[in-house]
């Protein structure tokens, strides 16, 4: 496991470029071994080898400075939770007795996944927008591996992988953007609707099938198969993100011209019941501190850092909390520990 | 009308006996002047004589030390809601053309209304419970009132009232009390109906016709045939009221002992969002200053005083807050005033 799980790693501290509208960007490669069946045809055994094959490739190849692996099966839902909290695995990852696990980078920079849906699905992490640095260094990674461990490869087709609609390049672009303004003023459906047009996937905090909270959206491609990944990554870091950016700064703009005291009612309203409540639902932290975010971002609430916001959006969530309190807790007790926790952090008591 | 709209009178600061619980007592008594019939058979001559008549009496008769005059149909209608707001006069005397008045003692612990229902309703209204000193001062009045101005009064039936509830002592009594305890815990449904069993009527802040809001609740008498004021007035003093007073104090205990989270939860937050929204509306005030009220009145919240609490919920109705706005506010106006007011009020800043 992650040795700080009570703290954010470095990408998730909201530093990077535009950290006011993307909290992170996202580049996923999905890859299949050659000589493997696909992991639905395989049997146990292949299932085991493949397994064993990634993890040595990944834990030898230097990939990163130090890889830290995680086995699944033998880890406990706790932890697995965590990872899931932390975007190091998917929530079907998390699930499931076969042989399976994760490659994570000390820094939590670079989660590989193993036996998910695919062989291999390389996963880079990045702070605010930087889309090009992550594919940089996705492409290092998968270079290094392919090497190594040789993939499933079509010339006609490109990479093979499991699912039809990630064939080709494999890859996934994915950056999580938080948009209050255009929630507050109803744009997001606007947004929502010329995102639908242009075949992206418009998804919540924790990706595929969930729902939007805390105003938080991750825009993603829906399909590799006839775009090369250059013409994809420049769409999102030229076109798509910096048209969404742009509309969320004019929303906060028209609210702080137009609506200025609903807009400071949202934020103030946020920080009152965050530094007072006793006790807190994760979704109504998540709101709450959406809002105080908003604020902060706006220059609007002073002694608060954009970095101490993003951190508590990871760790009220329930399985880093309990972490922190060092034991279970049922859901009664995780609203009051939640609620002093955030208490105490943002009043610095 | 009255000198200091900006603050609470006396009787409304909240420092009467059992004033956790127990907001105001007031004493009504309908009586009508002999030789006049009642309001809805009179000529508009006739009526101008009543009024005339009782104000004479009632700014002559040393009643109070000081009695002021309120002419209503001279009025502005912002007048009008203010006597309203204070529970001066009721909304049925605010309204409509006839001549029609109110004498006011300058302490505002009385309140005549002329021509309301009846020629005369005599009002005397007290901090806390204290019915007796209530019911003393108005008989005061009455002796004083009946001397010089002569009552319908009938030996079969005693006094002689518009509507046939009130006939006989021309009485009721009503308290006003703070509830929030059994609202949630959810037993203040079984006192409604115990009430109800026992023919008194529950309404809400604004008497008749009106919700319950801010967990207050008025407590009076429905009929006053067949049972004399001091057997009412015993009844009030000495078992109906002690006992929700007794009903109230044991739920806040309970909530304190076994749900001590979801009390504070209520206490604080009302606290957070009373000194943090910049948009309040006079419902949602009126709730928060209610679950702050209980927080003071259990000494789970420090350095705010109950009489700053009472002022707040008579100061933060609309009349009363464009007063002190000095001014004609739309209703987002004053949620903005509002929500400034009680900040302001609230933190001393």
């Amino acid at each position: 496991m992650p040795e700080h799980t009570d703290r954010a790693s470095d990408w998730m501290k909201g530093d990077g470029p535009f950290s006011d509208v993307v909290m992170s960007s996202r580049v996923r490669l999905a890859r299949n071994l050659a000589g493997f069946p696909f992991l639905s045809k395989t049997s146990a055994t292949q299932r085991r080898e493949i397994a064993c094959a990634c993890r040595d490739h990944l834990m030898d190849s230097g990939i990163a400075e130090s890889m830290l692996w995680v086995d699944l099966p033998d880890s406990s839902e706790m932890d697995r939770q965590i990872l899931v909290e932390r975007h190091l695995i998917s929530r079907q990852h998390a699930k499931g007795g076969e042989p399976r696990g994760v490659a994570i980078a000390l820094d939590e920079s670079v989660s590989v996944m193993v036996n998910e849906e695919d062989h291999l699905r390389i996963g880079v992490l990045r702070s605010g927008m930087q889309l090009d640095d992550g594919f940089a260094h996705a492409n290092q990674i998968d270079d290094l591996l392919e090497q190594r461990a040789g993939y499933a490869y079509s010339s006609r087709f490109g990479y093979l992988t499991a699912c039809p609609t990630n064939v080709g390049s494999g890859i996934r672009i994915s950056v999580m953007l938080h948009l209050p303004a255009l929630v507050m003023t109803g744009e997001i459906e606007k947004v929502k609707q010329a995102a639908n047009d242009m075949h992206l996937a418009v998804r919540g905090f924790h990706g595929e099938g969930t729902e939007a909270t805390g105003d938080l959206y991750q825009i993603s491609n829906q399909t590799t198969l006839g775009r090369t990944e250059q013409e994809m990554l420049a769409d999102f870091q030229r076109e798509i993100i910096p048209k969404v950016i742009e509309y969320e700064h004019a929303a906060r703009q028209a609210m702080a011209d137009r609506r200025t005291y609903l807009l400071d009612d949202r934020i103030h309203r946020a920080q009152g019941v965050l530094t007072s409540a006793r006790l807190l639902s994760s979704s109504e932290a998540l709101a709450l501190l959406s809002h105080l975010r908003l604020g902060v971002s706006m220059g609007r609430i002073a002694d608060i850092e954009l970095g101490l916001i993003n951190e508590l959006i990871l760790l009220t969530q329930p399985a880093h909390l309990q972490r922190i309190a060092g034991g279970r807790l049922d859901g009664e007790q995780r609203r009051e520990f939640r609620a002093e926790f955030v208490r105490r952090r943002l009043t610095g008591g």
